[in-house]
């Protein structure tokens, strides 16, 4: 009895002590709570609308109308509701949630529209396909009995319009051996493609393209066994005095910079409510900031490989786990003197769960000047310079991508992704690259000119062709939400024939008036800038405040504008596209990307024409980039980055710069 | 007596341990030594083609042919040759010394073509302008009479077909009034446009485009004298166990890397013989490495104005005193933990002088992953990453580059260049921006849309809109001298109606020919992948090994094809050219630059077309930025970082990654 007391005493002191560490709303933006969770699981279950079987594969914040958050002040009461999406043998529901208030707003089947895939929902599939006589014939064709050691699975389809796909949720599979296996990224039998019905739990189409044999294994993680490169001399770096960052109530502050984050299941990382502290007052200027979607299309000839057109965010953000956040290990992903976050999520079962270290935010500095001048005299003058890093790693399948927000001194933010991780691989016949041009992965256009499918990457294993298009979704609100696109072209203009020069370059400013205006792409020949800028809001020169979207290396689709994989991500055909804010355009794929023809996202809104002038827009940046894999990409890929820029253009009457300390 | 004796000894010994830190030549492409530019120096006085007045602008080393220097070995007699550039009275000169046998091999003076400029010439100027009467009659109309505050100035005239520049060594002026003058850059008196006959040493014409007042002094270094960003906690880095590369004999050892660099008076960093250890094995990669000119026209109506055309390398590397190579200071340029570099260069005099930490190397790390990879049981594996960096300053006037040579652990080169320091700008009347476009920097064009020419960046003060581009030679070597341009194109390929996909991309490999095919243009919507690639030797996948080119940001001229500028830098109309190797061809805009009619550089060089497959090539890249200046950009520009990847593609058979160690 006695025992039983002290025992009680300790939890409620480990409940108190727990409740200071419990993620808290301290904003109508942050994200979803245990205790959130576990009321919508709640309301849900005794709405009776699920039961033991159900599976939860969307369960996301509804964020409030920004209208709502801006006046919202900290004390009042939080308006909080979820977005859930719902799967069951077959069918999709869409709920909502009014947390709050423990109350279910609506909930629907969905017609036409289809849940994300879950994890679990496609590994129901990996015997059943594997048992699959077709599938049996075709294994034993190529001498493999062993079935312990074969490994089938299905992804998820995206809709090409095959006649399979009409009114169904299409998987498309194959299998892989492990005969010998270190390592399963290579161990695909080549040739198999099946085709799923995941509502009926029915493998509906097999189609044998030929054996091949699964290539020699040759995937190692490490370095066979040798030691680590000799001679590296350490580099230490610390933080004696901690970091310059603070962290309250879920809001950063670092120099000039304040914003908020929510780790989103879906989005990700997502960067809110960013300002510049300037003479003591907050300025505007992101509202809110994600990725919006990625699209991976690969590129074969065959269907086993040209089906994998995957709609990451949209499509597989719970299949292998959260896969938008995935933890971080200290020393390789971040430096160990980082701080490191963590967050809430929920299981397919729709239970929430923490995981400590999905995040980590630090200071670092390049040994770059931020500035420096040498005068005439010889004098140096100059800044070392330092930036604020906050990082998340994806991980979709076989992909690594670090996702990057850079916060620099001169007021400008970096979005940078660092793709790493393996390489998905097709087996070939051929373990050689022939200068003849023949072979699996070679072919002729229609002029006879040779072409190459993939790259060799290891003997007997084709590195396929892909791209990679990120859509970030930037609510730009620069000195507030009202906001105008500016288009600011550099044009050759002729110089009357009064001096030797004939010509020089102008800039012409145009303000595109609606968002069919302005999908843009970049021409090197025909330079523009572009900025969000607030025409209200003048700096003490008289110029609109504005910050500039500045692409790094970036590139775009280079498929069919009437090829289903392109209509599904046409984000992918334009490096920009700005449209009037509108809280349900949150994701540039559309909402319900599985099975999805293309009736929702970017392409179908613009369709609208809406005014963007001196309004409240947004910007949807796409990062694309094409992707020949070398053999200096396996067994794991050197990371690749890729960035855009965000930078004040008349924000500031001057450098913020001038006033950094001598010290990095 | 004896004292004197003490002190012999005490020279001697100075003597002997000096030698050791003497500049030495090690290899047939180190730079010059103290003692050579003496050598040089005694055989052009002694030969009587020197006097008091005699100017030196130019005194390089002259390379030996790749052939002699890639035969050489160490321990055999060095061929040490220099070319000369000797300037007397408007008279240029060339000369070629024959160091090692004390000998002139050559003389001539030049007809048509020019020495580069110095600064001595330039500033004999200063007084001869100030008081011509038709100066001083522009400034007594501005209400200018203090002379002591007037400062005039010539500066190098790039050619443009004017009459006045037929035949002669033209300067272009102009004047400043440092009345109330923190510093000088915002400080010209509008309006006042001199030409100088160099040579003659005469003011051939006054030019009075009308007064503007001199605007109010906004350039301020500092933080208006406030206290530096408060809050900012230090950032420790130190390396207790020294760096972890070696420099011996001039070759610097990092890792898999080995290089050898040269200070070059007009190219700068000049990076060679670079090759990556591979199995024991050295390999290959770059010949040598350069700057090899920089164009920068201003871009404006008025004369004053769109004169400003600089090829920075070829007319103006002594004008402020070997611009291309200056001091660093420790802890703003670089690491306070870097190795600082010191290097010999020559006065105009003729007379050598050596310079400490010049340049800097130093190792780091920025906290990312080199590789990594969350496997789908959530083992994460990867390794830290870090990189070498080689770096020094430019100094050309206004303007700081950063210019660095990156080595990266998966065996690519970056080339980063960081623009800073301070804008050029020109007086306007006006403090503000109106909307309405009037004023001295906006316009129309012949549609009567809205143009505007610079942008204020402080009141009365227009940054002037201009570009940068800088071509980079790019002696790659892959595996041997002989090389192959592969220009590989993705491009769109149709697919038999058999599966849903109509249409994948394939990539098309190509190999221009001639350097008259390989002048390359990027264009995002037709992606290219650009690689130097050695067909007789092949990977262990039977691929050629090769390098590629991954261009960063960049961008091409906007100016007329026939207007003198973009004439004379040619070089500027494409992202990419390849020539054949020709000891010749170093300079992308000619060797002789002041008042050349582009005769010589890349457009003329590359119309004889010659073969450039399977031969020695060279490649040059240019990268290039428009630049419209911000109110952010003054008084400081925060740095602005442009950069171009060369990464091996089949060069190795996996990554060379996988053997790094766990700490960064």
């Amino acid at each position: 009895m006695r025992r039983t007391l002290v025992v009680a005493a300790a939890m409620l002191m480990a409940v108190v002590s727990l409740r200071a560490l419990t993620p808290a709303v301290y904003s109508p933006t942050d994200a979803l709570t245990p205790d959130e969770y576990w009321t919508i699981y709640r309301v849900l279950r005794d709405s009776g609308h699920t039961d033991e079987k159900t599976l939860f594969p969307s369960i996301l914040l509804h964020e409030p109308d920004k209208a709502y958050v801006l006046a919202w002040k900290p004390g009042e009461p939080i308006e909080r509701k979820a977005d859930v999406v719902l799967y069951e043998d077959g069918h999709s529901y869409s709920a909502s949630v009014d947390i709050a208030h423990k109350k279910l707003l609506d909930y629907q089947e969905l017609k036409g529209e289809q849940a994300p895939f879950t994890s679990t929902e496609e590994h129901a599939f990996d015997d059943i396909i594997k048992h699959d006589p077709r599938v049996m014939a075709a294994l034993k064709k190529r001498g493999i009995t062993d079935l312990n050691l074969v490994y089938c699975y299905t992804s998820a389809a995206g809709y090409v319009g095959l006649k399979e796909q009409d009114g169904r949720r299409i998987g498309w599979g194959g299998c892989m051996y492990t005969d010998g296996m270190t390592h399963p990224m290579d161990r695909e039998i080549g040739g198999i493609f099946t085709v799923e019905d995941m509502g009926a739990k029915k493998v509906l189409r097999v189609t044998d393209y030929g054996a091949v044999p699964v290539p020699a294994n040759s995937s190692i993680y490490d370095n066979d066994g040798g030691p680590a490169l000799p001679g590296t001399k350490p580099i230490v770096i610390s933080q004696p005095g901690g970091p310059s960052f603070t962290i309250k109530d879920g809001e950063v502050s670092w120099q000039n910079w304040h914003f908020r984050y929510r780790f989103d299941p879906r989005t990700g990382p997502t960067i809110q409510q960013v300002s510049l502290e300037d003479n003591g007052k907050r300025r505007s200027v992101l509202y809110e900031g994600s990725l919006s979607e990625m699209f991976v299309p690969y590129q074969d000839t065959e269907e086993t490989w040209n089906s994998h057109v995957f709609l990451d965010a949209g499509e597989y953000f719970m299949d292998t786990g959260l896969g938008m956040i995935k933890p971080l290990y200290p020393g390789i992903d971040c430096p160990d003197y980082a701080t490191f976050l963590s967050a809430t999520f929920y299981k397919e079962s729709g239970q929430p769960f923490q995981r400590p270290q999905v995040a980590c935010i630090f200071e670092r500095t390049a040994g770059d000047p931020s500035w420096r001048h040498m005068d005439d005299d010889g004098t140096i003058y100059g800044r070392p310079g330092r930036e604020l890093v906050f990082r998340t790693v994806a991980v979709v399948g076989n992909y690594d991508y670090i996702m990057d927000w850079r916060f620099e001194q001169e007021g400008a933010m970096k979005i940078a992704v660092g793709a790493t991780g393996v390489l998905e691989v097709k087996p070939v016949k051929e373990l050689k690259y022939t200068d003849e041009h023949v072979g699996d992965f070679t072919g002729k256009d229609e002029n006879g000119k040779p072409l190459e499918f993939g790259h060799l990457i290891a003997p007997g294993l084709d590195g396929v062709d892909h791209d990679h298009f990120f859509s970030f979704r930037l609510d730009l609100d620069v000195d507030g939400t009202k906001n105008t696109f500016m288009d600011d072209k550099l044009v050759q203009y002729k110089l009357p024939v009064t001096t030797g020069r004939k010509t020089i370059w102008a800039m012409q400013p145009t303000m595109p008036a609606t968002e069919g205006e302005a999908k843009m792409n970049i021409d090197l020949s025909h330079p523009e800038m572009w900025r969000f800028a607030n025409t209200s809001v003048k700096n003490s020169l008289g110029y609109p405040t504005s910050f500039e979207i500045m692409p790094g290396e970036t590139g775009v689709s280079l498929l069919a504008a009437d090829d289903w994989p392109q209509m599904r991500g046409g984000y992918s055909a334009h490096e920009l596209w700005v449209t009037p804010y509108d809280p349900n355009e949150r994701y540039a794929a559309g909402v319900y990307v599985p099975g999805s023809k293309a009736t929702d996202g970017l392409p179908t809104w613009t369709k609208k024409n809406r005014n963007i002038m001196d309004t409240d827009i947004v910007a949807w940046y796409t990062m694309g980039f094409h992707h020949v894999p070398r053999p200096e990409d396996w067994p794991q890929m050197p990371t690749m980055w890729h960035e855009v820029t965000i930078r004040p253009f008349d924000f500031y009457d001057k450098s913020p710069l001038m006033d950094l300390p001598m010290q990095p």
